[in-house]
C-alpha cells in the first residue's frame, strides 16, 4: 500500500426530497449563487421550480447559466466566469448531473484564479488552490463528480476534452436524491452505470500489492452496480435500487476505493479523445473502449484481470469476465464497437494526435503508447 | 435504505513516518497545544520525542498531559479541561489509541461548552455543538476514534462507561502510521481486530432491508480484517499486513459502512458495563459479548446472522458461523467466557442494574432488555 492523503470534507444529504431544503447549506457560504444547469429537463421535471422557490423564501439572490451540454464545454465556463465576476457570485449551485457539476467546477476555479482556466487543464501540474464554493442537486448517477476532485471540460476551439484534479473544489454539499433518477432513460442509466463501475475498473487495475481492504471493497462494488443496473431497467421506479446505485456512483469517484494505489486512467483517456472529438456519450464510449483495452492489456499481464474474473465475475479467465461485460453492455443497449456508432478507421490517426500532443503515455497500470492507442482503437472498431 | 447525512471531514495522513510533520496540520488552528497521552509508551517508543521535537521546531507552545488509561476516566477529561482554560489552549493533539482520543474529545467539548461535561454523557439528547479542533496520531489500529464521531469515557466516582456522538469533535487530521502500530503486543493486536470486526458487525446487524452496497462492503471488510490479523500475529512487524488493518480499523468506525441504516450497539453498550465495572479490555470484552449475544439474537431472528454466515465466513448455518468467530478469538489468545477473567453470576444484577439506570433497552436489530440482558450474561458466563 502507498502513503496517501485522505480528504474529502463534501457533506452528503441523501434521500426522498432532500432538495427541497437547499438554501440552508448555501447561506452559510453566501446570498448572490450562479444557478447552473443543464438543457432544461430540471425545467421540465419541476425541480427547477422548487429550487428557485427555496431560494427565493431564503433570500438568496440569484443568476442563472443554464444550457450545459454533455462533455460540457469551455465557452460556456468562460460565459459562467463572467457572469460571477459581473454579479459577484459567492457560491455556484450545480443542478444537474456530472456535465453541469464539471462545469461549475471550472467555473468556481475560473473566478478565482487570474490565469486563464484552460491553461489549468493543459498543464496539469499548476496547482489550484482556491475556488468559489460550489454544492450540488444531483440529477445523473454516473460520473460521481458530486463528491469527486476532478472536472473534466472539452475545448470547443479544437476538440480537446481534458481533466484537473483539486480538493479546492470539492462541493461543500450534495444533495442526493435517488427519486430524481427514476425519470432517467434507459440509456442514460446504462451510460451512467457504465461510468461508475469504469471509475472502479480503473482504480482496481493498479500494479501496487497489498491493497486487499480496497481490492475485496471494489470487487464487490462492481457485482452490485451491474446488478442493480439490470433492476433499474426492470423497474425504472424502483426507489431502493436507484438509491443503491446512486450511492454507488457516489463512493466510486470520492477516492474512498481509490486510496493507497496508483489509479490507471487510460480508459478514460482514451474515450475523452472519443467524446472529445464526436460529442458522444461518454458511458457509451467507455462501453467500447473498456472491452477493447481489457482484450489488449490482459494480453500484456493478465494477475490482475484473472483476480477481478474470480472474484468479481465468478469465472476462470479473463476471456470470460470481458465477455460478460460486454454482454452487461449489450443487454443494457449500448453499442460496444466504433462502426457502431459511426467511427472509422480514417479518424484514428488524428485521434491519436490529439491525444499525444503533450505526452508520451496514458495509464498507469499499462502504459498506453500512441502503437497501443491505436491497437486498442483497431480492437474496438 | 433510509435517508441520511454524511459528513466525515477528517484530513487522514496515511504513510509511513507521517507523524514527523505533525506540526504544519496543527498551525492553522492555533500554536497552543495540549499535548494528550497515555501511559508512557510513547515516550518508551521514542514517538514522543519526535513529536516535540517537531512542535518545538516550528514554534508551537505545549503544556502536556499523560496518564490516560484504557477506559478513560473522566476525573483526567475535568482535569484535561481546567488546563486548557487555564493555559488558553487552542487545539489537542492526541497520541495513542482509542482511549487518548476519547480522552481527548470530551476535553474538547468540555472547554467549549459551559454545562458539566459528564451532563452531555448522561443525557445523549443534549446537542454537542462546539468543540475545541483536535488531531490524532494514532498508535493503535482498534476503536476507529480517530475519524469518529464518538467518544466513551468512564466515570470513575460510579463505573458507568457512556458514550457521546457529535461531528463537532470529529479530528480535524488523524495521522495514520501503520509502522507505529508494528510494536504492538499480540493482546493488543487481537483486542485492536475484535473491537474493528464488533463495529462492522454492529453496523450489518440492522433491521432496513435494500442496504445491499453497504452490506457487501462490510462482509469483505469483516473477511479482510479476520485474514490480516492472523498474519499479523505471524508477523508483527509486516507493514502491509498493518497497513491493510489500520485502514479497516479507521473505516470501520467513520460510518462510511453505516450510512442508510441504523446500527445495532448491542454488544458495545453490553461490554461498557462490563469495562466500566471490571476496567477488563474493550476488545477482550468484545469477544465474551459477542458470541453470547448472536446465540441468543440468532434464536430470535436468524436472517441477517444467515446472510452474514454465507457470505463473509462461507458456512450455511449461523451455528458454523459463531463457532468460527469464537475460534478466531480464541486462536488470537483471547478469553470467551466471564468465568476466564474472573466475572461471575453474582455481579449480573448490578451490571443491569447500571445498564438501565436511564433506558429500557438498547440495541436497535434486537432491542435488549433487562431479561435479555442477564440471558446473555448467562450464555457468556
Amino acid at each position: 500500500m502507498l502513503d496517501f492523503t485522505y480528504y474529502n470534507p463534501a457533506k452528503i444529504i441523501f434521500g426522498k426530497e432532500s432538495e427541497n431544503n437547499v438554501a440552508q447549506y448555501i447561506i452559510p457560504y453566501g446570498k448572490r449563487v450562479l444557478l447552473h444547469y443543464g438543457q432544461g429537463s430540471v425545467k421540465k421535471s419541476g425541480l427547477y421550480d422548487r429550487v428557485v422557490k427555496n431560494l427565493k423564501e431564503n433570500g438568496i439572490y440569484f443568476t442563472e447559466l443554464g444550457g450545459v451540454k454533455p462533455n460540457p464545454r469551455l465557452s460556456l465556463v468562460r460565459e459562467g466566469i463572467e457572469i460571477c465576476k459581473k454579479e459577484k457570485v459567492e457560491f455556484i449551485l450545480a443542478v444537474g448531473g456530472g456535465s453541469v457539476i464539471d462545469s461549475a467546477k471550472a467555473i468556481a476555479v475560473g473566478v478565482e484564479n487570474d490565469r486563464d482556466i484552460w491553461d489549468f487543464f493543459e498543464d496539469r501540474t499548476i496547482a489550484i488552490e482556491k475556488a468559489l464554493p460550489i454544492g450540488v442537486i444531483l440529477t445523473i448517477a454516473a460520473a460521481g463528480s458530486e463528491t469527486s476532485t476532478s472536472s473534466v471540460i472539452t475545448n470547443d476551439t479544437n476538440g480537446l476534452k481534458r481533466g484537473i484534479s483539486s480538493v479546492a473544489y470539492i462541493p461543500k454539499f450534495a444533495i442526493l436524491n435517488p427519486q430524481l433518477t427514476c425519470t432517467l432513460s434507459p440509456y442514460q442509466t446504462a451510460c451512467g452505470c457504465v461510468d461508475m463501475v469504469a471509475h472502479m475498473f480503473e482504480r482496481y487495475f493498479c500494479n501496487v500489492d497489498n491493497v486487499d481492504y480496497t481490492d475485496r471493497m471494489i470487487e464487490v462494488a462492481i457485482g452490485c452496480v451491474i446488478d442493480n443496473s439490470v433492476k433499474a431497467l426492470e423497474d425504472p421506479n424502483d426507489y431502493n435500487v436507484r438509491a443503491e446505485i446512486m450511492w454507488a456512483g457516489t463512493q466510486a469517484h470520492n477516492n474512498i476505493l481509490g486510496v493507497g494505489r496508483v489509479w490507471d486512467g487510460g480508459c478514460h483517456q482514451i474515450e475523452h479523445e472519443l467524446s472529445g472529438m464526436f460529442d458522444i456519450t461518454h458511458g457509451e464510449g467507455l462501453a467500447i473502449v473498456i472491452p477493447a483495452w481489457m482484450k489488449y492489456v490482459s494480453k500484456k499481464k493478465n494477475d490482475k484481470f484473472l483476480q477481478l474474473a474470480k472474484k468479481s465475475f465468478f469465472v476462470d479467465t479473463t476471456e470470460e469476465m470481458i465477455e460478460k461485460i460486454e454482454n452487461w453492455y449489450k443487454n443494457m443497449g449500448l453499442k460496444t464497437r466504433l462502426s457502431e456508432i459511426g467511427i472509422t478507421e480514417d479518424s484514428f490517426e488524428k485521434l491519436a494526435d490529439q491525444c499525444f500532443i503533450n505526452r508520451d503515455t496514458i495509464g498507469n497500470f499499462y502504459s498506453v503508447d500512441r502503437t497501443d492507442f491505436i491497437n486498442i482503437l483497431n480492437i474496438a472498431k
